[in-house]
């Protein structure tokens, strides 16, 4: 079946959640939101591309900072809401310089810092 | 720094996306969503509990298909609007009994199903 971004489920704002994954490691990089065209402009060019909410504006990643998501495979869920990217992350992926953005632990009710910047 | 569920950045339904990973293999799972208190009950119960959209209940996951997900860990993103749960999985983690949700692959423009139901 021909794949058409359209076919996907959008929220009320026209985004869908993209979840980045290291495609070496398999470590879950960072989560963040795509609507049609970021994912056909993901498709076509390979490099991962969302949509900056807070910008309003697409935002293809490490554009600015060097720290490219070059796009390995692209997956869509059951309920077609929610997309998983498999990437080769050039540094960083999370603007704090750390290599996941998830580097936050609750350990015994604890906020546990778990990862530390990426030092150049 | 303790712990407060009440913390994290919910959406305007009160919702925060919460990304499944196995704990052993690292393979994304699938994505859905918590409220503060789903939160709160899976760092008690050590069963990841999420907030079902469409029968607005709590959904203990596996509690009627028995294939539940045993936490392992519990990690918030750098804007705290995005969890990520890693997981001991019983059985396949997607309805439609597939190992994970992302089961669909886009490949050279084509959907292309990557995963089969498991058979028990």
């Amino acid at each position: 079946m021909t794949f058409d971004p359209a076919t996907l489920v959008y929220n009320d704002a026209g985004l869908i959640p993209a979840i980045a994954q290291d495609a070496a490691s398999g470590e879950v990089l960072m989560m963040a939101w795509m609507n049609a065209e970021a994912v056909a402009r993901t498709l076509e060019t390979g490099r991962v591309t969302y949509w900056s909410r807070s910008r309003e504006a697409f935002w293809v990643k490490g554009e600015s900072s060097g720290h490219v998501q070059e796009l390995v495979a692209l997956r869509v869920d059951c309920d077609r809401d929610c997309l998983l990217v498999t990437v080769n992350q050039t540094g960083p992926a999370c603007h704090t310089l750390r290599r996941s953005c998830f580097y936050t632990e609750v350990q015994d009710g604890a906020e546990v810092e778990i990862m530390a910047p990426v030092t150049a």
